[in-house]
């Protein structure tokens, strides 16, 4: 695969590895961040280069990459004034790894559009250490032409790309994953929270059922540190609370009924407005076992 | 191993391959089952024997197999006239495959202990696949001198024997099982059903998540079927009401709270009451998808 001239905006604990196995892969790589120390940090890691706005990084590219938080972050970015649409050459692909609503991605692939810039929504699976390792999930939306282009230089961290249909298809099975996990994880906090009650030893427990029909990634990668109670690393509450209410938006248009998502999205909010919006979203456990204070 | 005299209670589609792995495995085996053309089947096949009454079964027996159906079913074939305890000798064991409460356990092996008897609660999952192939897993509560007597027998037909703990403990161990297992096809349900409702191609996007954060062994075994609305087939709903209500009531007694283990009990229950009682538990996206029948 030929070298790329790429951009990466947004070096959060995600997009940093990312934007630096790019670089390894041989791309020329500059970068943008809002907190320009990490973005000239990131410059003398990898030895590229550090832009001082997102239209700057893009100037010229094959490439643009945004890994940012919520879908106005992307909107700043990307469609604002000094955002990376406006320094992008014709011809050029935009491709953005956030988490956002299906509704950004159509929108940005209009704006795209019209200055003749390819558009992917992107959004990834693997977490922190998917990203570290290169070894994400990546599901993307777009035009199969568009997708052909860049698949090569997203393979730079990636296990599997996979096209799943138009722009916001990405999105919305980013969304099918976050739903599956929501009631996978509170039936596991219940399965666990259960085992402690009923006094079973729960590291048994949980490799004698890990290997049969109850068995998941969640109660492989996260049974024993429930049971030790620790929750702090993983993917994060605030995440999954903004990826859940996505869904549900999208839910109310597409005539999905998502009933037990809708409690768990609450419970995660329980768990925010006590403090816990940093643990993982394993925590669902502590709504279980631990008291809420009392104000008295 | 040494070859044993044992008998198996309860010719099910569980328990008859069961007892047939016991006979293939060197052991001579005599059956019982309430309808007695099936005990007379599988003695022709296996050239076993079949008594008329569970006591006559377990006359001069090493080990007691049952696999029946409800708490009052196992009392009825062991503790009743003409029940396997009272045709037991002095040192056997007994042990009950049967997924039943806790509370069964505890008074069998009390009934068991006053008689000399050794007993295990034993419930099993890998459903009738594993039975047929033996390999099951077994969750065994009772005594460590018992089990260490037993568990190279029951070896016949598992892939894995594991002591969780005293009496009770394989049951309790089971129930963990099931409520991790109803949160988490109710999340599957949710999210195939998102993903349908969304126009994405429900095949590829299992593909793609069942390797990650949402993967499971439902999505992998039940993901494809249910995209195509088969459920003729797999654990009965009927089942799995019973084992989430036994397992709601243990939880209301040990002081577990299990909200969406009981709001799927009750899906489970609409479910039944609409005729799909004999259905895969993995029906549950049947109640996002289909309309409930008008009375009118």
């Amino acid at each position: 695969m030929s070298s790329k001239k790429v951009a990466f905006i947004g070096l959060g604990v995600m997009g940093y590895p990312m934007a630096g196995h790019l670089a390894n892969a041989g791309h020329t790589v500059t970068v943008f961040n809002r907190t320009k120390a990490k973005a000239n940090k990131w410059a003398k890691q990898y030895k590229g280069k550090a832009a001082t706005t997102p239209a700057q990084a893009a100037k010229g590219c094959d490439v643009v990459f945004v890994c940012v938080g919520m879908d106005d972050d992307v909107r700043e970015v990307v469609l604002e004034k000094n955002g990376a649409l406006s320094g992008m050459k014709k011809g050029a692909i935009l491709v953005d790894h956030t988490t956002a609503s299906a509704d950004l991605a159509r929108e940005l692939e209009t704006a795209a559009k019209k200055k003749g810039i390819g558009f992917l929504d992107a959004p990834v699976s693997g977490g922190q250490a998917g990203a570290e390792n290169g070894v994400l999930t990546v599901m993307v939306g777009g035009a199969k032409s568009t997708f052909n282009k860049a698949a090569p230089v997203i393979d730079a961290y990636a296990r599997a790309v996979t096209l799943l249909g138009p722009a916001g298809s990405g999105q919305l099975t980013k969304m099918v994953n976050q739903i599956c996990i929501a009631g996978l994880v509170q039936g596991l906090a219940e399965g666990i929270h259960f085992a402690q009650q009923a006094g079973l030893d729960g590291d048994t427990v949980v490799d004698v059922i890990s290997k049969g029909a109850a068995g998941s990634w969640q109660m492989e990668n996260r049974g024993k540190t429930m049971l030790k109670d620790q929750f702090n690393f993983g993917f994060a509450v605030d995440w999954m609370i903004k990826d859940l209410g996505m869904s549900l938006d999208e839910a109310n248009r597409n005539g999905a009924l998502l009933p037990i998502t809708s409690l768990v999205h609450q419970k995660y909010r329980e768990i925010q407005k006590r403090g816990g919006g940093r643990w993982d979203t394993s925590s669902l456990l502590r709504l279980l076992t631990k008291q809420p204070k009392s104000k008295k």
